[in-house]
């Protein structure tokens, strides 16, 4: 049996990092060398997320001064955005990056000064990271050293709009409307999650000013040709876990049903975890899950595609590890079967 | 003051007939004369709709079998789609009536079957039936002896979209992404209403093909010059009850989000039941109301409108006593002002 | 017509205070002449209480720093624990008080400081109050000018067992397992109500040293004979509103189901807002609602009572205005007849 | 290796037998040979369990004319109460028999009537059934061939009060506050899981009369003595998965807080899926897996333990699977170390 690869997860209080650890203290290739969390070093894994109490001895740790000493094959972070950006930079080369925040996702400085509101500072280090979108880039994914994992709306949005972008067939204006459970804005209690509200409301945020939309868009102008109006839409959801995008298209042949599902499952082909569904995908049958669920339909030239996937996994740890899987050479599925339940 | 209006209210056990009792059991100018609900004949209201339990004497009785002889001054039809078709002829004509149902909301007898998937068999009397949306509508419905209460959803998406098909500055596809709570679906356990699954779900359904499509076309057209391509897409939220249209529009001029926002002002001034709001509305904020909030931002030409109601008041027996108040004198909040909860 | 109430509500922003404006704005004989929130002078009260927009152009005020020149003929304190302690003493005489934090209801000082961890700093006023559990001691409440409205567990367990301890038919252990949905922890966002985890939770909290077991104690002292064993339990349910509680008690003789139905009905013969149902009472059924349901059950000699109530409203803000009522010789259900919803 | 374990399913379209197929269908040790659901035959498992989708082909079968033809080395049953009964009979002796349902969970012929209202006609098969509670009583069950696997309220009350029964410190009455989630109900739709009510309710069913009564009774009996009075209520909560049961107790002797814990830590030493936690435990952190979590405290001789499962895992289908282990010489684990999430 092959040497397990050494992994470091920065940021293992929040949900990305609980769910990296869900999924990683269970990989068969993996072992966990660090895990830190500031304000929990010191206490067990299992104190913090009870859902892995009893299932591992792992302590939070502090972040060493000296990340240049870091002994590890492997680096997640999973850390508010701004701050893998000063992080990274210190590792040494041997360390391979997932970085799960939006750091190292856009291109563009200017564009994500605007987005973001600071200031990039690793314009050499960005040029290296390659857009963890595993379906869509598996190729460069498994020679990257440096891998930035999508954002939760973007992965929902681009697996749904990817087929069609790459078929050339689009014309017209995209429009997408995102909707996304409270796990979306973190672990921290805050207004927006407080539960007497959030349970009984749906409610509309950051209309056309969302961070996710610039990273879209560059990743569709790699995919295919895409010069279209894009609008995106992003809503919250009185669900704790799942993204369900609803995605608005115009064809520039009329397409039938079977068209379009054709056309998605051959582009989904070889692609485990994109499941191509009757009807509408639910994303209470991807919760917990590396899957996406999509449906595509069409109405004449009208093209509507649904996509479901779990925030947390397809979202952010689950396709993390994805990627981890490809910079390693394993097969893409490894540790990530993660079965769902019903009710 | 004056004598109470005499009420009888066809279909009184499913969610319509119970926010019409909800309601009209303290309207301060009503008087129910009748409620129907042959699976509970005998049975005290309050005893089935228990949240009305030590409000109310009345009990439910059996539909009559002599309509004709019906004593009462106005009659609400909350009956499932087919029945009010049949009963409404029947009726003296001094009745004034309100349908919840779908049966007098379509024009044209073709478009009525293919969606409705029965016969339309009453021509003539559905050319009485004046269409209720109460703010578009007003005169009309202050005139009529018949009017058709519009659907819930279609409640959310005209007055969403009304204010700009209106102005004329309307371009372009209409994309309508439209969600409801779970009581849409009635007051009979189903499947999709099955709670272990419900609580966790969310997906699309009748994708291009909702009976409400035509509806709103055809009061579009009315408001204004409406040819546009439209899109109307529903969905299944998690809760119990509201409905929330996310609509994508695009304007032939650029507008600020300053003049949108005026647009829509202007013309819902003098609707105490429109509230415009900033960033977005909320479900939370008009559950048990009879408001509908809405907020709309512009991005150059492209338009975002996002409205929300209750989908059982605003979008059912709220609209209806609005519009009833309306064919008898009154102010149209009249015993309306339900004021709804914070948490 | 009389004259209105002029009131003044300290404390506008939490839930108790939002309660407190939706029941206080549409009261027929009252009058809001100040209400404060520190935190929002200035601002619309349907600003900040979303529910409220459009139906009030009240704004908050800053707290009065003379309050001796209070003009009003009562406040209510919708404050947390301790403020109001300070404030009351400073009020004319003529202002009646409503007190809805905990600071005046236990009698004993060294039990209200083990129990609440400060010192209680208002003797002779203490002496004063009278407490609000309107259904066990209207008559006091009627002449009191000092009315310290009972915590919402205590309420909702209290009504369930006073009839039994009025009885003298009460032995051995009396045992309270009470659940209480997220509003009960206020409007603040924190952990314990954060979304993403609190909608999957139940949990039992402060096991033996809940602030309420010696309010509910001392209560039923005055009730009856009242020296039993006493274990009163406190649990979080993931819904907004609503508490339940599940008393257990053993009688001296044998009592059919019947008996105790009876004698639960006599108790409450004349109480409004309590209404004795069959099976089990639903805090679906009396959310946002002044009522409390409560069920009886007997299995020879041990009995079970289930009594919910809305926490913000029979246990908080409704109660508090049932009082002000009695103790402004109104009818004490007069402005309370809020109707909940079905679904 | 060995070679797999051949198992069937009988009623694999519940909820139950959902869960079988969740846990089973990736047990290294077992190879599924036949399902059935007679109302989805030749149908494939992942379109009707639609989180099993792409994960296997298996489809569902008719259940066998000729039972006694079954080439298995296990069967699950998970069919509605009284089915088993008449089936298990025909089964060749070869077969290991788990049963799910609650066909074989109390030995007394009278009071199985009593409660589950038909007559027991298998008394002498009856006699060879284990009772499946597997901390308690493993040995048995590891020579059985017929295990009655134990209902999930029981469960979830068995495993609290077992150490204290065994202690012989337990006096006077022993009072059951049990909660489930709204998957307990099943699979099929129903008035009391109604989505838009069910999610804001709270309420106690079959107060004195539910049929787990007798089964936790008896075998308390069997793990230490038992004579106390013994109350046992039920309540249903607005969560799809999760049982809560808070269990009052009483002792002879005053205990501290350390006392009764190391009493519980040290009565489920050994038993993986018991962990004993502070304060209390929380469904949130069980669901999905077969974990039991338990707190207990005490106040001078009072006695409160808390205790949570999965009602469709350690409640059903986990335990089930837990037996099947240990009836095969197996670890009891293998297979079921299902990992919950956190949010």
């Amino acid at each position: 049996m092959k040497e397990k690869i050494k992994i470091a997860i920065f940021g293992g209080s929040g949900y990305g990092g609980s769910e990296l650890l869900r999924i990683l203290l269970f990989h068969p290739n993996v072992e966990i060398a660090l895990v830190t969390a500031n304000e929990h070093v010191g206490k067990a894994v299992g104190e913090v997320h009870k859902n892995l109490y009893g299932l591992t001895d792992l302590k939070f740790e502090k972040s060493p001064e000296d990340l240049f000493a870091l002994d590890a094959d492997a680096a997640f972070f999973a850390l508010p955005h701004g701050q893998a950006l000063n992080l990274i930079p210190q590792l040494p080369e041997k360390v391979k990056v997932i970085d799960l925040s939006g750091d190292f996702r856009i291109d563009d400085k200017d564009v994500f000064q605007k987005f973001y509101k600071f200031e990039h500072t690793a314009d050499e280090l960005q040029k290296k990271f390659v857009y963890g979108l595993t379906e869509t880039n598996r190729e460069a994914i498994k020679t990257a050293n440096y891998v930035a994992n999508p954002g939760c709306f973007a992965t929902a949005t681009l697996l749904a709009l990817a087929p069609l972008v790459k078929s050339g067939l689009l014309t017209g204006k995209v429009i997408v409307d995102a909707k996304t459970g409270s796990s979306g804005s973190g672990a921290k209690a805050a207004a927006n999650t407080h539960h007497p509200q959030r349970m009984n409301s749906f409610y509309a945020y950051k209309p056309f000013t969302h961070q996710h939309v610039p990273e879209i868009s560059q990743h569709l102008k790699r995919i295919g040709s895409f010069e279209n109006d894009f609008v995106f839409m992003t809503h919250s959801l009185p669900v704790s876990r799942g993204i369900f995008a609803s995605c608005y298209l115009e064809t520039t042949n009329i397409l039938t049903n079977e068209d379009v599902k054709n056309l998605y499952e051959l582009f989904y082909k070889g692609s485990f975890f994109v499941r191509i569904v009757e009807n509408s995908p639910d994303i209470n049958w991807v919760k917990a899950t590396n899957f996406c669920d999509i449906a595509a339909h069409s109405n004449g030239k009208q093209i509507a595609v649904f996509s479901a996937i779990d925030n947390l996994v397809k979202g952010a740890a689950g396709q993390a590890v994805q990627n981890l899987n490809l910079m390693f050479g394993l097969d893409e599925t490894t540790g990530l079967k993660l079965v769902g339940t019903n009710p």
